[in-house]
């Protein structure tokens, strides 16, 4: 019934995870250690409002941090309830540290999307350690991909009933959404913007990475579709997901001021592409898919009509188009998919499940 | 990680789920018991794929059905794992059995709506039978709203994360879907048709009733909001959910043959009010509503701007939007909610989550 939470990373999802936990008194979790990159505090009574003060260098338990004392101070915490390491980092070690907790019999939840978009091998192993024989830890990992929404587990379920994969299409950045659905519109919510406005003012709202490069280069919509693609049974990488790079070839090696003060040059590139799918009832949507029929996964700048749900998308939301052998029409999912609310929701659904499969 | 399962009711959706689990070959399922209204077989071996030959009435061990025979027969099947009684039938009786069955540790899956849209008393005793204590069994029903969307488990991640409901929005009938996206259309697809015309092209395709009053009155919308509005801890009834019988007064109580004959009399008021929402840029859309913050649930014709995720609907599909605190910009599921395939898909991922909490 109750899960002890053990939590590296203790930044904005982080922290937003234990308010969440916190104001809603849950009976199900007991948070029993945090983490920063410096220092960790583990303790045999569930930490309250205060952690972070007690995490501080100058409480007394506070110990500085390595994966390894990390792991050692929970060895006894899992006496009398399971322990869940919870990875709120983005960092690529600790998610090589996973194999080691598992092996230590502690399950792992995360939104960090490096154990399954990185080294196959090591996300092989991640799986077979979690291979849901009798006893063997359990990993769920739904904000890794369009943070709280149902996605990860809505593929599971289809994937564990047998359904076939057709495809799986969607708009995985929030950022890109937002950039995408401000710049290219139909109808009467039409008005001409120039492409490096849209980026400018997406990066002064905080959407963007802090050199916009790091969306627009589609890496990061690119592991999304590894992700997805990896629990749908393919075995993708970097190498094998094709990616359209939409920063022009010219901006790639630029500093991070050239590159935004260079990007108006471009805005006539971008408008001739606008005005091609305009012209033809479309827009332009930065779309991830995974596709097992014809072995082509792919990230690309691709144009949908007026009447498909990817052009009615707004804001910064996430869709996913799930096209399977029993949803020939798809199965879709839309809605907030960033921000550390919602992808603290998706943990917290996942460390439920947990308590509720280790009663 | 083995749950045995018995089926009462093995029409198109039993039956379905039958065939993918065999299919599929699932190792976490044995199905040891089948009954229809007349007989019933319950075999200490899986069954097979001859089920339907061994519940014929000349099968050897073929038993009259009741549900009190029926359920002794399966008193011994618990001592190796746990069971689970699937109820296919859209019965109210069987549904007001289920506090027996879980009273004797049965769990429980269904995509029949009786039990939780019904007598709330019967909803209740449910609950409180099946309330996430240790040991106590566990009812899922997923299948109950939007067939295999996965919209009830979704509300219960956001309502045990302690997320506050807004409100819950949707088309939630596949018939009435069909005929409103159909009668009332925008832009380039908009082409005038009758609604005595859809609702008939309705009936031929099978998407209605026999007597499409059943569909056009409402009842089977309010249904499923009094379903979503309980999961989400409000105490709904037939009595205070609002709706709007969009049946002509004068057509209904005529019989079924006279409905059809005289519903083209009517073509006209269904026109003028498609115009009055095509003429502010809106379509029509049959919605249900549950709106805990005023208190008021209901079932409306109501209109819906050319960008709303409504409008876009195609076919026959549902869709449910969530408004909550963490999803201010609301979470959405959309897709084919109705059909023997996803409604035995929604049924089969709901019996995997209680393997899977049943190991």
């Amino acid at each position: 019934m109750v899960v002890n939470v053990a939590i590296v990373g203790v930044g904005l999802v982080g922290s937003e995870f234990i308010r969440q936990v916190l104001t809603t008194q849950s009976k199900k979790i007991a948070i029993i250690s945090v983490a920063n990159s410096r220092n960790f505090l583990t303790s045999s009574t569930p930490l309250t409002a205060s952690w972070n003060d007690d995490l501080s260098s100058a409480g007394p338990a506070t110990k500085p941090f390595s994966l390894e004392s990390f792991t050692a101070s929970l060895a006894t915490s899992k006496a009398t309830y399971s322990t869940v390491v919870l990875d709120c980092t983005s960092n690529e070690s600790v998610a090589a540290y996973y194999p080691t907790w598992l092996e230590a019999g502690f399950h792992v939840v995360t939104p960090n999307k490096k154990a399954f978009s990185g080294d196959l091998n090591l996300y092989k192993k991640i799986k077979q350690l979690s291979n849901g024989q009798k006893g063997s830890p359990l990993v769920y990992h739904e904000s890794t991909v369009g943070a709280g929404l149902p996605v990860i587990n809505t593929l599971n379920d289809l994937i564990n009933t047998g359904d076939k994969i057709v495809k799986i299409e969607g708009i995985f950045s929030g950022t890109l959404s937002y950039i995408f659905n401000n710049f290219s519109t139909l109808g009467a919510s039409a008005k001409p913007v120039k492409f490096s406005e849209v980026v400018s003012v997406a990066k002064e709202l905080g959407y963007t990475e802090p050199d916009p490069r790091d969306d627009l280069n589609g890496m990061d919509v690119a592991r999304k579709v590894i992700i997805l693609g990896r629990v749908a049974g393919l075995d993708l990488t970097q190498e094998t997901v094709q990616v359209e790079n939409i920063v022009p070839e010219e901006l790639r090696n630029a500093s991070p001021q050239d590159f935004m003060a260079k990007l108006p040059e471009f805005d006539q590139h971008f408008e001739n592409l606008n005005q091609e799918a305009v012209q033809n009832g479309q827009v332009l949507r930065y779309v991830g898919l995974v596709d097992p029929v014809h072995g082509k996964s792919s990230v690309t700048l691709a144009r949908y009509p007026a009447s498909h749900p990817f052009a009615s998308l707004k804001g910064s939301d996430n869709i996913i188009a799930f096209t399977t052998e029993r949803f020939p029409s798809p199965l879709i999912i839309q809605g907030s998919g960033a921000g550390a609310a919602v992808t603290a929701f998706g943990i917290y659904s996942d460390i439920l499940k947990i308590a509720e499969r280790t009663q």
